[in-house]
């Protein structure tokens, strides 16, 4: 019998198989290096010990099938409202079409509210129009544009 | 004679003002309260003892004339780089049209490329067309969609 989805904060064993899903993408693959480079394992680390990010896997039949980070973002704006930011969503193309994704961004929100935050933002790149329909379809509102400045 | 404009991290005493600048705005208005509100504070707070969040002021003689918060987001995306992300820019209303918000976000730009982050990071409401000019000529691309969903 196959079982549900589970999700839970990621461990340093998880590393190799959540850089796996970000390199698995269209644009992901551009921009990765090997899974075992120890610049992720370095990430994961500041990530694990710092009290304001998560780092999350979902489980399907003991086998990591997607991933997302959270980070509680502190700020003065709305009366010093905590928000939740979620980045780097990944779904294993092998899982992908059940429902994973969706199961996962409603957990994220579920957790924000218990934690009492204001908000749950992301951003996500203007190619990704897919995307877009399904944060819509979960409530989200596509109210600002994103900048990204990179470093040389 | 006129000081020129210098950028530091915030004190407890500069809060009422930071405060000030979020409520004196369009879309601040509608959301901020009390600059004297004891959650403002203890946001200040969080801010302050956390290694990867800094509060921002511009002074010029003397007083804040502008603010930003720069917090370094940690990811296994991109071989492990740090991003810097910028939120709640404001210049004062007395102060605008004298560049205080160009020198402000390319004072973060420079501190965030010193850190050796890979990105600096933004979002903007859509309805800020000026604050997207802005950014677009100082080199960020309108890249992604920004989302958002409030928690009632």
């Amino acid at each position: 019998m196959r079982q549900d989805v589970t999700f839970r904060i990621a461990r340093a064993d998880d590393v190799p198989a959540i850089v796996a899903m970000l390199a698995d993408d269209p644009l992901g693959a551009r921009r990765e290096g090997d899974p075992g480079d120890p610049r992720y394992l370095a990430a994961f680390e500041r990530i694990d010990a710092d009290p304001y990010d998560e780092l999350v896997v979902a489980e399907l039949d003991g086998k990591v099938v997607g991933t997302m980070q959270l980070t509680y973002l502190a700020g003065l704006s709305r009366l010093g409202a905590e928000r939740c930011q979620i980045e780097a969503v990944r779904v294993h193309a092998s899982a992908r079409g059940h429902g994973i994704g969706r199961r996962m961004i409603g957990w994220a929100v579920d957790r924000a509210r218990e934690r009492g935050c204001a908000m749950v933002q992301l951003t996500s790149d203007k190619t990704r129009t897919d995307a877009h329909r399904f944060y819509d379809s979960l409530g989200f509102a596509a109210s600002h544009e994103g900048f990204k400045l990179a470093l040389g």
